[in-house]
């Protein structure tokens, strides 16, 4: 298909973005090594991570109100902590390894290639964050976003349509016009369905080495990338 | 005051950020060139932001329901047309007035101002504009915002407490770590009657070269400025 009608770039952000897996991990390593704890710090990582889709599906299924993903982020940590023998930690000490998702480092092409798409396309978050965490991290990474828009200003997570579908509507832009960038086919097809335009750009390690999800693309993508570089290309940018 | 507790600085944008009347009416001027009208676009842009307030304000009170700034625009502009013999525009023609507001030029202190505050603060919009326009501004005029949240996001039109105390809440910040930047003392009454800091910008030709409002401060503001680059000198950036 042509770019041609293409006015907006909505960009997944954890794993497609950045490398969240290293990013929690080195954090949580300076963590352990400053307070005293040992433990599998990319083993902690990946069971934190493991509630991530159950933690939000709770909240679009409707069986409980609104949180938003820090709040999520904190429940599942407390959690967690008790299985690693990490007991008693402060509520600042909580908070500061909730932020560990606020300060996350960009894949290395993500800034290069964002910087050219952004003379093309406006270019706006469609993450499952929040709006503090996403400013933070855009902050700390140089991440050139136009617009921070996410499940917290549609108070919906993906794949519920009304994520997509209201965050498209504050930018006065119809699906068609509209292009999701992300790594992971679920949030894709999700908003194919709606009309969206889509690429894939592929992030083989994004779950570590063992990887065996998302590592191609599945279905009609309009664009498919092996990293924000190779998108502006194909973008033409 | 010391700036040390503060972490975000929210800015009014229209008159306090951008020249909208200068940039409307530049506009008016080309589009009444291009279309053969004449008038004294001068005169049709104040008049078509007399209906500003007036507009905000039927929302605000709840005698209609949510409507955007772009939608009032495009309502009050359908007003004022007739009054300077302008009839049977085209909707691509309305369409395209309407959105004189999402092109307007930043006050020359305002980006190096802001690029510098940036350095130190987020920086964010609080401008009862919608999230398209500000992004377009944005773009157009190189503004280097954080986050840009407005009356949309919060679904509230300033002074409505909401306005304020909702974008706030994105950014995970209580009023009293929040500045909010102004050429306006209603906006920074409103603000600060809800606990957070105000800084006065001065902005005395707005309104064009009889300005008779706003050209001080009333009350008690943190910091008082004649640019954004002063106030950043105020703040230590």
């Amino acid at each position: 298909m042509a770019a041609a009608d293409i006015k907006v770039l909505f960009f997944d952000v954890f794993g497609t973005v950045v490398d969240w897996r290293t990013g929690v991990v080195r954090q949580l390593e300076e963590f352990g090594r400053t307070k005293g704890y040992e433990a599998d710090w990319a083993e902690f990582a990946d069971a934190w991570r493991a509630h991530y889709h159950p933690a939000m599906r709770a909240v679009r299924k409707g069986e409980r109100g609104w949180a938003n993903l820090d709040e999520l982020h904190r429940e599942t940590l407390i959690e967690v902590l008790p299985r690693y023998g990490i007991e008693s930690l402060s509520d600042a000490e909580i908070e500061s390894l909730v932020r560990v998702w606020h300060r996350l480092d960009a894949w290395p092409d993500s800034v290069p290639g964002l910087t050219r798409l952004k003379r093309r396309f406006v270019l706006s978050t469609l993450s499952n964050g929040t709006v503090a965490l996403l400013v933070s991290m855009a902050r700390h990474a140089g991440l050139p976003w136009d617009a921070v828009l996410c499940s917290e200003t549609a108070r919906a997570y993906k794949p519920d349509p009304r994520a997509y579908l209201e965050n498209a509507a504050f930018l006065q832009v119809a699906p068609a016009e509209a292009m999701l960038v992300a790594a992971h086919n679920y949030d894709l097809r999700a908003a194919q369905r709606l009309g969206f335009r889509t690429a894939f750009v592929a992030r083989p390690t994004e779950y570590g080495p063992g990887q065996t999800r998302d590592l191609e693309p599945e279905g009609e993508r309009d664009f498919v990338a092996g990293s924000m570089e190779e998108l502006a290309d194909r973008l033409g940018c």
